[in-house]
């Protein structure tokens, strides 16, 4: 693998597992008062772009990173929506 | 510009303005209980990998976005120290 690649899957591994703490905070919490409504939903939106954008170039660590991503801000988006008051 | 260059622009703005009014959020409600430090320190780090692969690459988007998405994640970071409790 080349070292750009690497670091590529590193990248995306760190940013994609940063969601799960945020996820896990506000669901044990009950609360996401202070998480933005457009946040979440900009996040959501531009995560399944780079999903298209890496069935269209053909990269896998952008679609597995990018998948597993979409899933965790759906479910902060589920959150918000549930305990945003 | 190829349509998976255009895709990758429209998604990598998206994702890092979405950091936008999540960080003004907890500024104007000077409150970031709900907000996690480890959410915060696993999205800088990994920005931070993705703007020195960008570098390593020469890939202008990848450059330009997580620089701005530092920049932000940083401030997030400063207000969950500041408002944290």
């Amino acid at each position: 693998m080349l070292s750009g690649e690497w670091l590529g899957f590193v990248a995306g591994a760190l940013v994609t597992s940063s969601l799960v703490p945020q996820l896990l905070r506000v669901v044990k919490l009950k609360s996401a008062h202070e998480i933005s409504i457009l946040f979440t939903i900009l996040l959501l939106t531009g995560i399944i772009i780079w999903l298209a954008y890496g069935i269209f170039l053909r990269l896998t660590p952008i679609i597995l990173w990018n998948a597993i991503g979409a899933v965790l801000v759906a479910g902060l988006l589920y959150a918000k929506l549930k305990y945003g008051r």
